[in-house]
């Protein structure tokens, strides 16, 4: 049986992949720079013989090539993440997503393998004209440079399936949410209660309306494609989905679940103004219809995947220790 | 008064647009690798004394931030425009196109630039659901590897123009015809009828509906747009407009009217299919009712631009002497 080789292995979404993998009794490498990673995900991983890790960074494409030896699958989930400061250094998005993707591209065609599916975002579709979007939406103006960089993965991808015969899974996330979960709204709300329970810094307005995934409904929906093989029967060989959940929920309510959990009562602060920070998309809220036609659903609801999120934090605060 | 930066200042569009930006009396620096630029093109501009060349490589951002000093608006038309062999080499379009995009842009940013037109493609819709294709068609999938990095570029433009106030002018051109013309269709037809009047080798079926637009009249339309400083009106700062004539032709007819200007009746050898090539688009037809709306029109149909072309072609040999 061939490796799938997962890239973003020791992250969020790529060491929860990782650990179904296995426990789906697949053989897995696992691929991390560690710029983000953590290593305390991979502890299981690390337990089992069908797991080996392979240290490196995806702008190093021979040690990238080497590594993909033997794999017939590659899960493309190493980027940079960080849609907020994307200006503050703008080489960012295309070294670590758009180089980045070229290479795992690259190493794929020199290993033979073929399957691919990729992480990109739903922030691809800007200021979406229609809502909920669906994945043909209007040809969207782009608005941040990690989705300028995300939808340049996807144009290579997609050339890729159409140029080298490439099997390509393109999926579109809302922001995912559950265990391991180690950036985002609810990372920052929580560690600022955390320091200061009595006051709450809201960036924006709160209306901003927002959809979020549980991170294991977001991998049950990858397996379940990819095992459906729906790309292969694609006319250009590669498929789109995006995933999400039928509901959205406002900053402020997401505010209200948290501190309700926690039990405070914190004073909120606004910065104003309908966006969080340029760029930032104010509602986002994805058609996922075609997702759904598969027989996927989601598990929890976006409450309750707040509630996990916020139980894992609690449980795991070791996560804020590394942060400047 | 400020110069106009002009990269691929010796290649075909880009020596014609200098050549106009003088006679209108601007002050312009061309840009230029000359990996495919031709000296030739800037004689008349090298004569004028509002022109300065700056040679070198859009992947030297030093060498680009220093050139671009005291300029206030940047024609970024260098690019490798070569559709048809992505899949040969697939590092140059993410290098020559991506990468050298975002060089343009951080080039601008360090100059305190902001105004920039780009040279996109009608190859970005790939095989498109709508035709004639406005450019808020559906969200389209990519098929070649030049499309996909001049949607990367598109993408990193706008998101400067959100996060940045840059003002931005996203051209997405149909194939252009006319005096110095280097590459494409024509020029490989006049030059296998120069080697062997009596037979042609046409690429696919002949039978790929394509559109094309004379060069001035591709000028013109981009000048009359930033003129009118749409983009500063705009949702976020970008203005994208497809250009292109309300009409298209069949490569036959496009082949007839060769033969017909050239007084040669060949045989004609189809390789076959309904592509050229891996990744062709056998049906290219851009709605123009945006670009319209300004008050542009075109001046040449597409078959007096052929016969321009071909004329120009058969003056100019010499430009077929370096080819390999």
């Amino acid at each position: 049986m061939k490796a799938i080789f997962v890239t973003g292995a020791a992250g969020f979404i790529g060491s929860t992949l990782v650990d179904r993998l296995l426990a789906d009794g697949k053989t897995v490498v696992g691929w991390d720079n560690f710029s983000t990673g953590q290593r305390r995900f991979l502890d299981g991983a690390l337990r089992n013989k069908n797991f080996k890790l392979a240290e490196g960074d995806n702008l190093d494409l021979p040690a990238l090539t080497r590594a993909m030896a033997g794999c017939d699958t590659v899960f493309h989930l190493a980027a940079n993440a960080d849609v907020r400061f994307g200006l503050e250094h703008p080489s960012k998005d295309l070294q670590q997503n758009t180089v980045a993707t070229f290479n795992v591209l690259e190493a794929m065609r020199t290993n033979g393998v073929r399957r691919i599916a990729f992480s990109s975002t739903g922030s691809v579709y800007g200021e979406a004209a229609v809502i909920p979007t669906p994945e043909d939406a209007p040809f969207p103006v782009q608005t941040s440079l990690y989705a300028a960089s995300k939808v340049s993965g996807e144009g290579m991808i997609s050339s890729y399936c159409e140029g080298f015969k490439f099997e390509g899974y393109i999926f579109r996330f809302v922001s995912i949410l559950g265990e391991r979960y180690t950036h985002g709204h609810i990372f920052d709300f929580y560690q600022q209660l955390l320091e200061h329970p009595g006051r709450l810094k809201i960036l924006g307005d709160g209306k901003q309306r927002k959809s979020y995934l549980y991170v294991q409904d977001c991998v049950n929906a990858m397996l379940q494609v990819i095992g459906q093989g729906t790309a292969q029967r694609a006319k250009h060989g590669v498929e789109i989905y995006n995933l999400g959940t039928p509901e959205y929920v406002q900053v402020n309510d997401s505010v209200g679940h948290i501190c309700g959990a926690l039990g405070l009562n914190p004073q909120l602060e606004y910065t104003g103004g309908a966006r969080g920070w340029v760029g930032d998309n104010p509602f986002i809220f994805l058609d996922t219809q075609k997702i759904q036609a598969t027989g996927w659903k989601t598990s929890l609801t976006i409450e309750q995947g707040i509630g996990r999120t916020l139980q894992w934090l609690q449980q795991n605060q070791w996560v804020y220790e590394k942060r400047p």
